[in-house]
């Protein structure tokens, strides 16, 4: 009792031990080749903290998520300062695989409450990245923000369909936890709450799994739980240029505080699996403009084929259907939109209703929503097949800031400097 | 398109990439030995289906769960056996890494609706384990099953301070589904949902992650959401005796179809942790009776060092409080009572009051509920001072049948022959 550890001493790891640990799904895993850029050497490693950009964007994908959306009770502009700085060195600690104190779980003096809640002891880092966005709630006169909104953190327009629970939506500062291990991201995000008691409360938390996109070609594409694969054609790491044009913002865009900062759309997507599980396959593959074993294009035969919108099979028909999900999503469709998607799977239950409450968490990083999650969406809410077995049931819109560049700085300070 | 698959030929794996795939929560399994009972090898090979009793219970915990309780719809004996036999089957291929059905989730003819949802191609078998168990609800005049009741499956009687809330407690049929890849448990409930459908409907479903037991000596010990090792002091699968004479229903005690098999109580029970986090770590360790770093025994070094319930400290006080969790539940004070627990941390969201909606699922396996989980719980519910951060939310008692011997027996058939 009473003496410091480090959680990743616990069970001192060597390489060897490090190699089997902390990967989850799998083929993804054991097929990683080492990525151009930063990047854990294995699945348990710590991926680094300070730098350009946050973490969580670009780095590739790992298996599990939690999402937590915080609404700040204090009104002082102090008050949030502080908690952002105080969060900064925690998540510091956090992501290198430490305990969120100096003092961890079972530091001195045992009168006071631990300064780390103790369930990641002897974890390591487990590949945990977390990422803080700001919502356009705060941007407000509490903090004397008002005028620091950027302009590409409009609200989002009424979609078409779509029922909004006001309650998981929305929020003034979201974080996402995501690692290799959940009880390692649930953690990190506990302890955030934990420091942040008094002066922010939970809104709404998502627990997901088995990411639904690769973010690298590293990785093997997962699957989401419709079956198919997802993330082919997602904007990669590797895609240096795109990267500049279409996932960071810049100076140029307005919000010089932005500069090497992205936004993040979150739609909480429920699908009726069950529906779905009774529709033919032909059907399936139709909806989607793939095929469900590689992922090929229909009329093609790999999964990285590229898409031809023109071709036709022998029924002189389009083997892609007009109002297919890939053609409808695709760049050429929405003056060349891309977006970083980085959704997760989800299941929340059952719904009261006999059934799975399950789906897609969907995340997506990108320069500018006006440009480009708005008009995909605004298409897809209109025209896309899928929409009969889905339901968009929560929506987040966050300002995600640049880096934190060393122990000197802190998450946010461009927007209060 | 059309082609049959299997998840395990998808990527090839050789044991080197086998190796490296599908560990979850990490020290477990990085120091696991080779157990002595049946056991993958990897943490991504299969366990096997077929046996004298039902994997899931004494075979290693996994790191994943998604439990799930069906009301059986059908009021046709028949239409149940039929179900049973189906279910059975998909088990038999779902545990071993094959898709549910023989036509996969890409089989032929493309016209139909495929027999696999699809979202677990490419992963390995992943240690899945699924395990029934039968609700007293069955035991009635639909199915001629009244006078099948085991006595041991009597009703729980009402525990001081429990809250539970019907909708997600009981239930006619329990699968618990456990894997070191949470795509991989929620793939198998699914199928099974849908090859069940008509007949029967998901009356409430859970997910958990990070076991909170260890139920093998070659488990390192997990951590439970309070931060504190769980399942130290649990029934092992290296404790043969115990286990016949405190997990494995035999025939002289009454119902001889439950000969081999096993009664689980889950209790899901919510924790506060925000109260919790804020307690000082000495209260902390008096109310489990054990300290945080090592999981000790209070007044002792190591975690595995024997209870001493005499042993006072300086203060002349007991090291273990008289009301220590450790204390109230152990065999002593309750005539030599064991529970094999099985039990996962979960985390719900949030809780609307801003606050996580997180605690633990409590799983125990047993031979006789009313000597063992009832005695044991009814003195933990009067005089644990965990209460004080804790609630129970829900409940569930469920008699699991023997294993199925091969592939020409099913799920329950000595309950139905
Ligand atoms: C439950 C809902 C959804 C499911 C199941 C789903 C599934 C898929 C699948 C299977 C693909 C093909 C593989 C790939 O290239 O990644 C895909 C592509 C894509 N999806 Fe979705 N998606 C969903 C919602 C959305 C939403 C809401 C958006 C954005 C508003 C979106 C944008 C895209 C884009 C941009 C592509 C790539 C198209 C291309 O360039 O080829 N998806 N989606
Ligand atoms: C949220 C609720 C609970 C928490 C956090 C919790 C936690 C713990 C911890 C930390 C230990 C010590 C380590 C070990 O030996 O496993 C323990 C022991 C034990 N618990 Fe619990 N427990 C909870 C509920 C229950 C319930 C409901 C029961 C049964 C009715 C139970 C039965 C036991 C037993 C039998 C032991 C072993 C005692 C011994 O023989 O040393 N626990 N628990």
């Amino acid at each position: 009792m009473g003496e410091r550890m480090s959680r990743r001493g616990l069970f001192g790891l060597g390489a060897a031990g490090a190699a089997v640990v902390g990967a989850g799904v799998v083929g993804a895993n054991a097929l990683l080749d080492e990525p151009p850029v930063a990047h854990a050497a294995s699945t348990s490693d710590p991926f680094p903290f300070y730098g350009e950009h946050q973490a969580g964007i670009v780095t590739p994908a790992q298996d599990r998520l939690h999402f937590v959306s915080f609404d700040v009770t204090t009104d002082k502009r102090a008050d949030l300062v502080e908690l952002l700085q105080e969060w900064t060195a925690a998540a510091a600690r956090l992501t290198q695989g430490k305990e969120a104190g100096a003092f961890g779980a079972v530091g001195v003096p045992p009168e006071a409450p631990p300064d780390d809640t103790g369930e990641a002891l002897g974890l390591p880092a487990s590949g945990l990245t977390l990422t803080i966005g700001f919502g356009a709630s705060l941007f407000d006169k509490r903090f004397g923000l008002e005028g620091k909104r950027p302009a590409a953190l409009a609200d989002l327009p009424k979609f078409p369909g779509e029922q909004l629970i006001p309650e998981i939506s929305g929020g003034d500062i979201c974080v996402q936890a995501c690692a290799h291990d959940p009880q390692v991201a649930v953690h990190a995000i506990r302890n955030l709450a934990r420091i942040g008691f008094g002066k922010v409360s939970v809104r709404w938390s998502q627990l997901g799994f088995g990411r639904t996109s690769s973010t690298s070609r590293a990785q093997a594409t997962p699957r989401n739980l419709m079956g198919f694969k997802d993330g082919t054609n997602n904007l990669k790491l590797e895609d240096a240029d795109l990267l500049q044009q279409q996932l960071w913002a810049a100076a140029q865009d307005g919000s010089a505080w932005m500069a090497g900062g992205s936004y993040v759309v979150t739609r909480k997507i429920r699908m009726t699996v069950e529906t779905w599980d009774r529709t033919s396959l032909a059907e399936q593959e139709q909806i989607f403009g793939r095929n469900k074993g590689e992922g090929a294009p229909l009329g093609k035969k790999a999964e990285f084929d590229p898409l031809d919108f023109a071709a036709k099979g022998p029924d002189g028909q389009p083997y892609i259907k007009v109002d297919a999900h890939v053609r409808l999503a695709h760049p050429s469709a929405n003056g060349n939109a891309h977006l970083l998607r980085r959704g997760y799977n989800f299941v929340d239950g059952s719904d009261g209703l006999g059934r799975l409450d399950a789906g897609l968490f969907f995340i997506a990083y990108q320069r500018d929503p006006r440009k480009q999650f708005v008009p995909v969406q605004l298409s897809l809410a209109k025209n896309d097949q899928l929409n009969e077995y889905i339901k968009h049931v929560s929506s987040g819109l966050f300002a995600c800031p640049p880096g934190v560049r060393d122990a000197g700085d802190y998450w946010g300070r461009t927007l209060f400097e």
